[in-house]
Order: C-alpha cells, then sequence, then structure tokens
C-alpha cells in the first residue's frame, strides 16, 4: 500500500442514539470518534450505519474500501444477509477486516470463522492487555500493557485457532482473554481487537487508538498474486 | 476414547446409482467400501445417505455418532440448511469430521471453513500423497508417499491455514496440493483428505484406508473440559 | 501406543537435598512424587537426576523411553552438552517431552525452541489456569480452570508460536502467561507446563497430575512414517 | 519502517572463486547479484562474505542492519560460534533474516528452527513454485507460479511448523517441498527461500527477485513494543 488506505467505518449506531451516557462519551457516535483519529492519521475514511439504506455499503462504497472497521452489538441480526454476503465476499478477495469487541458475534464475523464466537461477560470491570507478540506492526510504538476500564471476555474463545497472537488480555475478576487475533481469509487479513464497550470510553485513548491505526495498515491489501480456480489445463 | 469409535459414513449416493463404471469400482456405494474396511478395524460403524429420510442423520443418529465421514460431489445444495446447521453443531460440540474429497464444496465444510474452499482440477492424473509430518498420528504405518491414479486437485486451495498438514500431493501435470489436513473448531476435529474421485478406486488402496482409519482415531471426541459460556459472576 | 508409555522422569533434585521446605513438600523429590502418581496411572516409570552417572540417562534408558519429563532450575548450566545433545536428538526422533517449570531456561528446552524462553517471574502469587482449547485431549477431564498458590510468570514468554495452547493462566498481581504449550519438533511431541516452583506443592494437585497423564499420552510417539533425507534419485 | 530498509547480504563466496561455470553465472558473486537489484530497489544495501574479517560482520554492521540475507553452502562449519551467536540474539532482538536455498544447513539457521533442517535433493531439475497464499505480502506482483530450472529439494522438511507457507515447489522428478517458510522469532521475522543454486541462475529471475524484494520489507523491523524480563513487582 503506497497510498493512504481507504478505511470505512461501520457501526450500528443506536445505543448512541438511545442511552445518554453513550451519547456523552460518543456524542459523534463509535464511528465518529473513531473517523476523527484515523482522518487525523491521514487515512482516507468514510462511515457507514445500520441505518442507512444498505446499511451503508452499497457496491461503490464497497469498492472503494481497502479496510472495513466493524462494530455491532444489538443488532446483529437486522444487518441483511445480502450485506453480510457482499462483505463477507470482500474479504475473502481481499479487503481488510477489523473487528471491534461485541463485533465478534456479528453475522460477518461468525461467518469468516465458522464457529460460535462465544465467550463469557460482565461489565465493570479492569482490563489489562499484554503484549504477546512484541515485534508485531500492530503493538507498533506500544509500552508493555494498555490498562483499561472496561466490559469483561473471558475464555474459552470460541474461534479457530487465530495465525498470530498480538495481545492477552487480564481481567480484575480472575479472567483471560485472547483479545488480539489476526487471521488470513482467503486473500483477505482479519484483525479481531476485544475493547470497545459502549459504555467506557476506550476508543478516546491514545494507545488504543495506535492499536487500531497498526491494524489498519497491517490489514490493508496486497496487490498479491491472482489465485486461479476451476478446471485447469496443464501447463506446457 | 478407550471404546471402539462410533462410525457414521455419509455419502451422496448418486454416482454409483446413475453411472455403471462408478458402480463397477463401488457395487455398495462409497459408503459401503469404507464401511467394510472400518467395520475390520473394529469400529462401530453405520451409513447414511441423500436421499435418505433427513439424509439419514436424524437426531438419534448424530447423537451416538463419534465421527462423521463426509463425500459429497454433485448434489451439495440438496443438502438441507437443516442437517447442516445439525452437523456443523455437533462438530463444534466435539463430533469428529472427516471430509473426503469434493466433499470440499459440501455445506458442512464451507460453513466450518468460513472461505470459499475453491481450487484448480483436472481429471485422469497421477497423485504423489507426501508425507510432510512424519510423526503425525494419522501418517502412522505408512511408507514416505501413497500413489495414486487419481482426479488432480490444485493449489491454491482457499481454505484457512490448517493447525497441521500431513500430505502435500504432487501432480503429473505440473501441480502441487495440501492434501491431508488438520483443524480443530470448537471442541471438535476436522481432518480434510483429498482422494476419492468416483471414478478411480482409491478408497479400495490399502494406505488411503489406513489414513482413514487412523484420521478416525484421531478424530474422535475427548471428554475435554466443558466450555462455560454468557454472563460470568467473579469467582470468589 | 497400545502399550503403556515408558516414562522417564528428569529432575535436577538438588532444592529437595538443600531446604528443608521444599524436603517437606517432596520428601521422594520432585521425580518422586511424580513417579507414584504415574505408575498409579499404569505408566511404566523410571527416575533419572543430575548428579548421577551420566545425568541417569545412558543410551539404554533414552533407548527404552517413550516419554521424557523434565525438571531443572538452579543448575541448568552442569547438565552436559553431550546429554543436551543425546535427548534433543532422541525428540526429534519421536521421544515425548515434557517440560515442566523452570524447565523452561533448560539447554534442552532452548535448544529446541530457538529463542531465549525469557518470562518475568516473582514468587508467592495465586495462578488460574483456563482451559482455552476444551476439546484438546490434554485437557480431558479437567474443569473450567486449575487453580493453585503458585510462583508468577508473566508474558511476553520468547517462545516461537505453539502449535496449539491449552492454557492460559491469570496471576493475582496483573499478569498473563501462556502456560500450556504444544509443540510438535521433527518426529517428537513437546508440551511445556508452567506450575511447579518447588516450594509450592504444586505437583500434589490432583488437576494437575491429571494435566501431566494427558500429557504423557498425547506425547507417546506413534510408528508413523520414516523420513528419508539426503541424495534422492526419482521414483519411476 | 518508514525509510528504506538497511540490508546486508551475507554470502559464504567460495563456490564464486573456485568453480568458473559458477563465476559465469555470478561474475560479482552471489552477493553481488543481489546487492545490484536490491539497490535498484532504493535498498541501503551492503554485502559482507565468510573470508572477511569476523565473516564481515562487525558489531557495527549489525547495529545498523536491519534485514540480513544469507547464502552459504559447502563451509557452514566455517562460521565462528561467536558470529552465530551474535547473529541469533539479534533476530531475536528484531532483525530481519531471510536465509537462502543451502543456507537451510546453516548454523544460524538450525539455531533458529531448534530441528535438524534436513531434506532431500537432487541436481537438475525442473521447480515450479505455487503461491498458496494468494493474498501474502511476499508474493505481491506475483502470477500463478514461478518456474525455474534449479537443484531439487525434497519434503519432509525437517523445520518447525512455519506461521505462514507463501509457496509449495512442484519439482519434475515426482518430489514436492515447503519453499517459501514465515517465522516470527523473538522480535524477529524470518523468512526462508528455497530457489538459488549455485549453478542455476535463478538470482537473476525477475520474479525471484521480486520476492527477495518483498521479502525485505516484510522481515524489516518495527518498533513494538519492548519486552521486560526477569524479576517484576506487581503494578498498582
Amino acid at each position: 500500500m503506497a497510498d493512504a488506505a481507504r478505511v470505512t467505518i461501520w457501526n450500528e449506531y443506536r445505543h448512541e442514539k438511545s442511552d445518554e451516557n453513550v451519547a456523552k462519551i460518543y456524542p459523534e457516535g463509535i464511528h465518529g470518534a473513531l473517523a476523527t483519529m484515523l482522518e487525523e492519521a491521514a487515512f482516507e475514511v468514510r462511515t457507514a450505519t445500520l441505518d442507512e439504506p444498505e446499511h451503508g455499503l452499497p457496491d461503490d462504497v464497497l469498492d472503494t474500501t481497502d479496510v472495513l472497521l466493524w462494530w455491532g452489538h444489538a443488532a446483529h441480526g437486522e444487518v441483511s444477509d445480502e450485506t453480510v454476503d457482499k462483505v463477507h465476499g470482500r474479504v475473502l478477495g481481499g479487503m481488510g477486516l477489523i473487528v471491534l469487541h461485541s463485533g465478534h458475534f456479528s453475522k460477518v464475523f461468525t461467518r469468516l470463522m465458522g464457529t460460535t464466537c462465544d465467550l463469557k461477560w460482565r461489565h465493570d470491570d479492569k482490563e489489562r492487555l499484554w503484549v504477546v507478540a512484541p515485534g508485531h506492526p500492530i503493538a507498533e510504538g506500544l509500552g508493555e500493557y494498555i490498562e483499561l476500564e472496561e466490559e469483561m471476555y473471558g475464555e474459552p474463545f470460541d474461534v479457530p485457532q487465530p495465525d498470530e497472537i498480538v495481545f492477552i488480555s487480564h481481567f480484575g475478576g480472575g479472567e483471560v482473554f485472547r483479545s488480539g487475533l489476526c487471521y488470513r481469509r482467503g486473500r483477505g487479513r482479519i484483525f479481531y481487537f476485544r475493547p470497545g464497550h459502549e459504555e467506557n470510553p476506550s476508543y478516546h485513548n491514545p494507545d488504543v487508538q495506535r492499536v487500531i491505526r497498526n491494524a489498519v495498515s497491517w490489514a490493508a491489501p496486497t496487490p498479491g498474486a491472482v489465485p486461479v480456480y476451476g478446471h485447469y489445463e496443464p501447463v506446457e
């Protein structure tokens, strides 16, 4: 990616409208907070939300998206199968995907993983995300760990074994969680990043922002070899 | 698994009825040939086919199956989503799954993988399956490679990176293929094994049979820790 | 492995002789405690210690060992390179190896890993080992986690990415650690298991014992395909 | 890596001096041919050879190297353990390492892998390197495969399971080989790339050159989180 990656931030955008505590934390929506910090990093940024036509993701948007961020929670079932099919196909074709927090249960992520993506959870805990892959580009510029007031997610996390684990979280209540996971699916790269409960201001945390920026750079597609499938004659 | 694994062999069972060349190779069906050699190895074996009620996989069969084998090709679309949902859930719950040859495009396998599972292919080639993980239990008792007259499958194979690769195939026409792949999904183990085109007698080959028997033993469930999901209170 | 695995338990066996608190916990030595519980599980068990001739591991012992357990701490440097070479070669040839606790810094383990195997540590903490791979045979029969009074080991743990992670530990002081790690090297299987500080009675804990028994069964060699190396003529 | 990576190419540089056929193919040495094409790609390039003092790798060179390339064959044993220790430590500290062809048996690579790195081989074959990870940055800009007149290397390749496989090779004589392998060790990234027998002009092949350039970019260190090891007090 010589040029700046073109990022589309998808957000369910319901909690911010229905819950005034969330609205105080994210007055422009979670997508707005993420957009601001990604624009400051010189990415080309758009946003899309559930209640827009085609959920804000018509073909021309997907056609020009290098990396898609996905935040959803209470309305996974309202995302149309047509949109899920399209996003799934784009990721396999090379588009990067960054799945945030409760997006673990989104149709897009569970389709890509093939598992339930289930976990245990509890509000109001203290999370410490330890860097377990210190040389990984997604950990660039971090210290030993990131500490947040957050919702707890606990193991087992029912996902396929990741290609690489960047973070493992410690929670005050006694749980652990693999909280930064890299997957390659088809030609696309996927990063799952745990923090981001809507009642906690985690997306305002500078280290969380840094991780997301690093992940966007990591997930941006490379114009790699184009696969050929189907009936195939031997090469002379 | 102290006791013998209970195996159910699922077969589409259409080619054997419509094509007399295939019928000559597998007069009792592909499932019949597999059943015979697994019974000889003292496994407890049943068979199920597409055109039976519930495709031969009602709940009481799935409830008492440790390892399911799956061969399908021309009629993947006729397998009901209800059955696919059930099998998918059973695998995540611990049932072993061995996907054979053209089963790479079955609904069950693509659902578990999350990718297209596409590949390139051509009839009438010569396959040499090299053991690349000599200490793996699925390779137990083999020599350096297995050689077969077979259909060619060529890379790239659009599947997630496997947890372990046991075989890589060489084809006379110039292609290669990762032909023995291990996955863990949920509590279940999955083995994809490439050979088995219906017009070639590969399931009569003693080494192919040995691999399938080894894979059944490997995939049989262990009464491991039971995962707990959902809302979770801290442990004192 | 149709027959019971032949296990050799190697122990440095110094703390038990020099520190009376340790001697109270392990009056027969750490190797003695491990031997007792493995014999009860019908394995064929021998022990070997640092101060015996050839560290208790002459060729005839290694020749008849299926799985070797390794506990060392203060005297890694006293293990001769000759013995390390032999053990290293045996593991690559198929012998299982279970490396316990402070064995992370042993010559044998660091040679096999190729990395520093460094970590952070602190005495007197509370460890909770969460099962993160519920269907894994090494987790067979466990509950959700194991809880111990133990020394803390903290991430990053400078080891190669494991083939499978069975446990991740939570420590009361705020750290996490990948505490049950599976590797295949050559034809041999290696399991690293974190607990076992000499001042804590962890090897008397029934769940810790269960993990080690499961790991012995998992690591026992299979008579797999024998690799052929060197100059090679094409097969007709 | 905002700036161009600083690359040091290490070459045994014996065949080119003793064998006139090799000298015709690589009149400036293998390192010279590699240096030219990397300089054209705007990397900052130096070379080092076995017979220079400290094998051309004194501390000040290693201190200013982002990515080291390694070609050796007949004189692995002449590389001093002191240099091997240093290179090993640098890789774990973050320096990228690209191991070429017969470098599989170098002290540096076998130390990092922990296995024998053995394989089978034969001169004068035809290699086709298939891209099996089409979206991988090391495959950027390639077609479906690369074809070369080359020495054959055959499986099993006794290395740890790689973190990612980019290429698998087909050989005319009937063998296969995992020929492009990614590893992370410590904070460093390692790429093993198979081609480059001294009697074949493979390093003049534009696609081989492209792979090496891509691999240099991939292996360049990121200023990631700095690991902390040793005795550790709990964080308040």
